[in-house]
């Protein structure tokens, strides 16, 4: 008897496990959809001519142990050393609650942007918790959570100081003693908004000739000193003055509210968040209170909900590029969210005393470095420091930092005679013999004792992290239920579906996160020698060969660390490109009314005017409107950012041809790829005609949200772009990121999903995404209209469904139905985007048929709701809809409402034993806005809302 | 200026990270328990006389970090090779989803035995799962969730046949071919019960002469035989047929079912549990209906609630050991229910399709592999197989194993000619190369059609898992939130206090719980090469080391899987003696009343009479009636059992007495370790007189107790005893467990917390947990009667209050209190143990004063309530504690009762936002055991549940 295999899809290949639908459940749906099959569904929804040639194929797929065999012999090219190097990058210790409880658990790291915040508190605490934190060490009112990287957070100080300083000037000063990357960045983001960078020591600052000025403390080789008086200078001059600080040191050190210092920014890696070959880690940016609405970035304040209870929630949204678009402050989008939320905890782990302890630790750890060296007859400078001194040593600067190698150190490279030394919490009194080895130095003991080495004017005077959450008591058995309390709270794809157009939100699955957390991947120093990190740069190299395959274009650069950044890094791509062509004024961009808001944004950091195009009724870009105004601008034209498949969730015929007018009118053609997960396999942006695009890694490519960042907005670009990709001061094009590839650390996921997937799995990924969005859209028929479709009525791996009527018919708005979703288990959809008054749907290749159905039952109950408030037999304000979301508190109160409590919380769609209850009842936006508070709330208060 | 360290503990040390109070939280407790200071508690506690001399000195503790680096060292000392050794062990691939949501995941791992069932839900369905899974698989009506081992499991079923069998012959007949371990193991629990062992080949089985016999499927050397004729003589001779299964391999052979079995056994190790060196993992028993009632371990059955809901819950308790005592029929306690809940998620992932696909290509490649050295002219045998060949090399033999070593692949050495290869679910292509190679085959490929090698009679025909749960979508997301919705279900230790007496659920953190699932560890196999161990063999050593400090003992056996275990191997080590000393006719055991229930049940199983000890009116031994039945059966007496500090939470100061008694008539004494928790640094068993103990390293040293085991019980022997330790068949006294080492992968877990604690954290812990215990049992004063207190008014760690008084007061049980504090988000105390009508509180160091007061709270104003039924202001039928616990349905539905819903639901103690709402209404025992369902029940019931 032969074998007779069973058809049986493995489950631990990927194709299986990461596409929802089970193949009788896609049967059933390609029945509803009205499809032959996925072949004939596809083969409707995307035009012949958008369709690439050939299939994907990256070789067989592997298995999730054939790929955590792989990864291991990737990860183990990795050489994991002491990196002593610094310069912003720090050993730390994660503790391993916080690694356990939140970098490794679903609930936290599968959670979305907490822009609903009733679903969201948890989060939203736990930012919270790491603003005051930032505000209280910096010795400033308020602290946004959070930004990419404290090289970007630099260069979004000085565009804000630029906008509210009270003067013309367009000169910006740089201390010297900034961290290379700092300074690197900020030149970057400077040259296209006309800013006069004026790099030098603070001792030559000329304050009238700035808007403003950055100092870094302690600096890159280890100086302290007061900025006081140039701060006063600047103010003299209307000027801002900003300092980028390491906020370890400001448990020891001033901090720079008391130096009268306007802005902070900085890096919180150092709290907690592995290196990880440079990122991801949040970087934070403080200011005073009457800057707050000009501060960039997310910030979480505190309000109350329909019961006046306390709730959190996202404040001043006004501020953001999805609101403001062109005239929005900054493009930050996606954040560092959950390595802030790490970063806060870390905090409360430790809390004052023990932050303070670890500096002291390092501190005098540094002291007795530097008397040995000196002791030994070593020149070492500056006289006083923090954690980083810098060795003169002549000539011998190459024998040493190869000497300090085979003790297994890292050290920094400074000038041609110098070598930089920086330590931090990881280092052991054996990590300080073999740095002195590495000089000599063998005969020297440890157990020096240590005196500080910090100028006394310089020392802290002022307290932080006084409030309770910071003196928690710290048993882990409390801290574990503190964590688990608060991702109790927040719904995340752990629980249910986030249907969020545009963003989506697939599986994360577990094989693929694994890797990050090991200590080849996570424990690297961006600026090790590259024969440390060759596992970094082969899985770098493939994945880049592979997103390339992907898109069709030449190469990529990984390094623009979130999906804005990544739209920003590909217009200045365009625009070193233009110069180079003599074309540098080319400066009209035209995007659609329907784009993203960071596209506008994004546009005008490089310098751009924004043209706007119209669409037409269907959504799609009104052509001849795009070919009056490409034509009108021709001289000027740089270029066009599209979005593909439209925002709309459509494909658009007429891609090529729009590709086809920028490119005759002189302009260059960026293709947003936030898209992306509706072509992989099926279409390529670079056969469309497009010139550049950013992939968003975390959308397409699995990379967690983590409750609104880590991101990777890694960029593609055809050939003739190649010479003018970020990060090479020789194009012209300089660094927009801190760290040379953004957050490789999480790499590992998208690489992993590719090679699970195989190119077949993540064309099938690419089909079933279709047909789930095509499944919901033709459940909603008839109930709901879905606005926008392609020429044969089908929608792309999205749909929007229009709730405009029901506010005339039934005074029921797009925020009563989402918040109605969350009685029903779900997250909404997003919301009045692209259009106001909408709901754009994108389930995902990752549901299965019953979630999806689940949706729809829940929508359609909503739709049998408002039919009822049309036809008079629900009450218009006092409704489940008006009412949600209903908690526990609506059921244990008094029940004055003409619908039962069942009808209230367990609408259709809602699990009966598993429900899912909001913490809080509808939250109160306005209020938070007015009454801004953006730090934890006093104890009393927390006590009064418990009652 | 010189550093003025703050005198900041700090957190990554963990004395700081295990000990609950904070130091100003002790200062508030000592003055309320009105003790000057934690010494002063100390020596009010214990007795000077049982005190230990010299402070317990492991040198300094590691902090987190320093841990997790010792014992990467200590990880890398073991070597990974593939080993195919098979014999009851095999390679199996974890899914990642599942390590990660359950075997990481302190919601599954730090939940207790599912005896509170309302607050088990999720795990008592995840058994219900395994138990389906087994029950399919055998082809038997029920099964049990679960056994220690494979090993343990022949022995249960072989004196569950002496028990059912209607026989009065006492031979038990093993079939040759079951794996050594197993056959070591039952004929050690065979001698002390005077069953005569007759092991044989199948074919000369004399069923006259025979209770029972057990037969090994597939045979340990591969053989695959039809055991119907042997098991219908057997019925003839109304003797029991036992089949111990490899449960993969039932996939595609006829099932033990229908061979007529009466009793199945096996092990579930390779449903996705890592070997680990030996353990943990699940064994399974099944056996058919009308058995049910004789069958050991626990069994989860369906039963209702109080709305007439189903709910799960542990059927047919009344079997178990803490019920009958001497009587009982096993004395399994600690199973494996978290290895049990993998083993049935890996099936609930697979599914059947899944699972036999994986068996099919497990046997197509061992095909392959016979067929390539058949070919090359080895003889191997047998001709049919499954997993399992033989191959004869003569000579050879020591030159193919080592070879195979050299190719990274470890043999089966089979007598001194052969060598057996078993292949597994993480068999290679390349694997089956490497073990060729090792043949001195190098010109093969494995692209060889592979036919069945299993006879024809013997392919199963039945089907199995056709219960929907194994055949859900089995997308990743919708596995991982099935996972997350059975985790909320359920209340554990990452939520809130488990309190129970004489269980001391602590803190497992995470650090600790980091090593047990690097691969050094866990892919293990327990018969490998002592070099490839040698890290386990280090780490064996200083743990041991480390409990002979502790205990006071000169030797300890690791070999003991679970604390019963090692109650049972210790009274073996103690006949073992007395043999050696021509005193094996002692075989009285004197055992206190209060004894926990497995000492009897052990003492049973050595086939010792247990003479039961008064206890006075304190609660302490009768030394009186001691000494008279001590002196009276002193010819005879083979030792007594006792627990220190006793079970009912007090320092005896007569225990020396006891032992003298005891040494003085013969006997040796075994001191039950089960309250170490209140010793460890302060006192030593070994100081006091005990010969023996064993170690719950589940409870005092910190490995979790994963809903249900797994458990390590080691036991520490004086000098004289060393000889007669088990597992060592020269002494007299065999194997206990399987493995040699018992469940070592779990052993990093004590390790760690020895490491990290120190000899000084160890004490502080104990210190600490005696003055949570006297802290409870001082704010519960007045409102509740403590049982039982030192001479100087003290508890040791735990404390007992009297419920009794309420019950004719109030009609008040004490099983209402219990679930009254499911309403104030607690697990109850121990109840009625070891005195009916009472709850014993243990709340362990690892808890703050905020956590102790929130239960004492709760506590006070359930006294309350009880307080208002006795004055008549509550009725005494509908109120809270009678309607406990209340659920979300209570509150959605009518509310007929005299309180209100706030009353009902939100008690002192209950969290407002963050509150465990119970998935079911108090359960309703006796109506599951009436209506006994031990597998998933049909899907329509479901519905119905749902509706």
């Amino acid at each position: 008897m032969t074998f007779v295999p069973t058809d049986y899809l493995p489950y631990d290949f990927a194709n299986r496990r990461h596409i929802g639908p089970s193949p009788a459940e896609m049967a059933e749906m390609l029945q509803i959809v009205g499809a032959k099959d996925l072949d004939a569904l596809i083969d409707d929804t995307l035009p012949a001519k958008i369709r690439q040639k050939e299939p994907l194929e990256f070789g067989k797929a592997k298995s999730e142990r054939e790929l955590l065999h792989h990864m291991k012999i990737t990860a183990a090219k990795n050489k994991v050393l002491t990196s002593l190097i610094g310069q912003g990058y720090h050993g730390t210790v994660t503790p391993p609650a916080i690694q356990r409880n939140i970098f490794e658990n679903p609930a936290w790291y599968t959670a979305y942007t907490p822009y609903q915040p009733e679903i969201s508190q948890g989060r939203l605490e736990a930012l919270l918790n790491f603003q005051t934190m930032v505000s209280d060490l910096t010795g400033l009112d308020i602290a946004n959570a959070s930004l990419l990287d404290e090289a970007t957070a630099c260069a979004e100080a000085m565009t804000m100081a630029q906008r509210v300083a009270k003067t013309k000037v367009q000169g910006f000063f740089i201390d010297e003693n900034c961290h290379p990357q700092n300074i690197a960045v900020m030149k970057t983001r400077a040259a296209p908004l006309g800013i006069d960078i004026i790099v030098g020591n603070p001792d030559t600052l000329n304050a009238a000739q700035v808007f403003g000025a950055i100092f870094q403390y302690p600096g890159t080789h280890g100086h302290l000193r007061d900025f006081t008086d140039q701060i006063s200078q600047l103010h003299e001059h209307k000027a801002i003055g900003i300092i980028a600080a390491d906020p370890l040191s400001l448990t020891l050190l001033k901090e720079p509210g008391a130096m009268g210092a306007d802005i902070a920014v900085g890096s919180t890696q150092r709290f907690g968040v592995p290196v990880g070959y440079g990122g991801p880690h949040a970087a934070y940016m403080a200011t005073k209170a009457n800057y707050a609405r000009n501060m960039p970035g997310r910030i979480v304040g505190v309000s109350i909900d329909s019961r006046g209870n306390r709730a959190y929630r996202l404040s001043l949204q006004t501020r953001e590029q999805h609101i403001r678009r062109e005239k929005a402050t900054s493009n930050v989008c996606t954040a560092q969210a959950l390595l802030a939320v790490m970063a806060g905890f870390y905090a409360v782990f430790h809390g004052p005393d023990g932050l303070k302890a670890i500096a002291q630790r390092i501190h005098r750890k540094t002291v007795r470095l530097a008397r040995g060296l000196q002791d030994a007859g070593f020149s070492i400078e500056p006289d006083t420091f923090f954690d980083t001194i810098t060795v003169d040593v002549g000539p011998l600067q190459e024998a040493v930092m190869k000497s300090a190698v085979d003790e297994g150190i890292n050290l920094r490279r400074v000038g041609t005679t110098k070598v930089g030394i920086t330590l931090d919490e990881r280092t052991r009194p054996a990590t300080i013999r073999q740095v002195w080895r590495a000089f000599g130095i063998t005969d020297r003991g440890t157990d020096l004792t240590a005196e500080y080495r910090m100028p006394d004017p310089l020392i802290r005077q002022s307290s932080y992290l006084t409030h309770p959450v910071f003196h928690m008591n710290r048993a882990e058995t409390e801290m574990m239920r503190y964590m688990r309390r608060l991702a109790d709270r927040d719904l995340a794809l752990d629980r249910a579906m986030i249907p969020l157009g545009s963003c989506t939100m697939k599986l994360n699955s577990a094989a693929e996160m694994m890797p990050v957390t090991w200590d080849e991947f996570s424990l690297l120093h961006p600026f090790v020698p590259k024969d440390q990190a060759a596992g970094y740069l082969e899985m770098i190299e493939d994945l880049s060969e592979k997103l390339c395959d992907v898109t069709g274009y030449n190469a990529i650069s990984m390094q623009p660390n979130s999906g804005a950044q990544g739209e920003y890094a590909g217009l200045l791509t365009i625009a070193g490109y233009h110069r180079a062509q003599g074309q540098g004024h080319r400066n009209i961009c035209l995007i659609p009314m329907s784009a993203h808001g960071t596209n506008p944004a994004s546009a005008q950091m490089v310098g751009w005017k924004v043209v706007p195009i119209q669409s037409d009724e269907n959504g799609d870009i009104d052509l001849k409107d795009f070919k009056a105004k490409a034509t009108e601008h021709a001289d000027n034209l740089a270029g066009c950012m599209i979005t593909y498949p439209s925002t709309h969730g459509v494909f658009e015929e007429t891609v090529i041809e729009v590709c086809k007018i920028t490119h005759d009118n002189g302009g260059q053609v960026y293709i947003d790829g936030a898209n992306m997960n509706a072509m992989v396999g099926l279409s390529r942006p670079g056969d469309l005609g497009g010139d550049v695009s950013h992939l968003n890694l975390h959308k397409t490519f699995c990379i967690p949200h983590g409750g609104g960042g880590p991101g990777m907005g890694p960029i593609g670009v055809k050939s003739h772009l190649i010479d003018y990709l970020p990060g090479d001061p020789n194009t012209g094009t300089g660094a927009v990121s801190a760290a040379p590839y953004g957050s490789p650390s999480l790499l590992p996921i998208s690489w992993a999903y590719c090679l699970m997937m195989g190119g077949e799995g993540l064309t099938q990924a690419t089909r079933v995404a279709i047909l789930n969005a095509n499944y919901i859209a033709k459940r909603l028929e008839g109930a709901f209209d879905v606005l926008y479709k392609g020429p044969t009525g089908r929608v792309a791996h999205e749909c929007i469904i229009d709730t405009r009527p029901f506010n005339e018919s039934a005074h029921v708005t797009v925020d009563d139905i989402a918040k109605r979703l969350i009685d029903c288990g779900f997250h909404a959809p997003t919301m009045s985007w692209p259009v106001a008054g909408t709901l754009m749907i994108e389930p995902t290749e990752s549901e299965t048929k019953a979630e999806l159905d689940r949706f729809c039952d829940a929508m359609l109950s909503i739709r049998a709701d408002i039919a009822a408030i049309e036809n008079g037999t629900m009450d218009a304000e006092n409704n489940p809809l008006k009412n949600a979301p209903h908690t526990v508190e609506d059921l244990v109160g008094d029940w004055n409402r003409p619908y039962p409590r069942e009808a209230g919380c367990f609408p259709p769609g809602a699990f009966r034993v598993d429900k899912y209850w909001a913490p809080v009842n509808r939250v109160d936006n306005v209020w938070g806005d007015r009454n801004l508070t953006c730090t934890c709330p006093p104890m009393e208060e927390y006590a009064e809302a418990a009652e």
